[in-house]
């Protein structure tokens, strides 16, 4: 398992999933729109606090952002 | 949930229940012994990759780490 790939991948799916935008994402999360992209693209890591910030704008359980589909 | 509490709560559960110390457990993920201590005192932030190696040397599914009991 690679955590980031993981991680990446199930972001972009449940963003998807709430039909926004990376940019319209990024606000909600009150993150950089760029940010979002390099976490999606797999080439950045991300701390827990960003981990929680991302989990409350998807309005899913933080686990699951570490599940493999 | 407090991302960071839920983390350290489980790293210290899940490394007790294998019966370890904080500084066997540390050798095991190749982390050092006060960065662990400070994981599971919530003192402290942590990267995707280093969720992945304690995860690892756990022995268990990355996504257990984020499950409040």
């Amino acid at each position: 398992m690679d955590i980031v790939k993981v991680f990446g991948t199930n972001v972009k799916r449940y963003r998807q999933a709430m039909g926004i935008s990376q940019e319209a994402f990024a606000e909600k999360c009150g993150l950089h729109r760029t940010y979002i992209s390099a976490i999606e693209c797999f080439r950045r890591s991300i701390s827990l606090e960003n981990i929680q910030r991302i989990a409350d704008a998807l309005e899913i359980d933080t686990y699951k952002l570490f599940m493999e589909e």
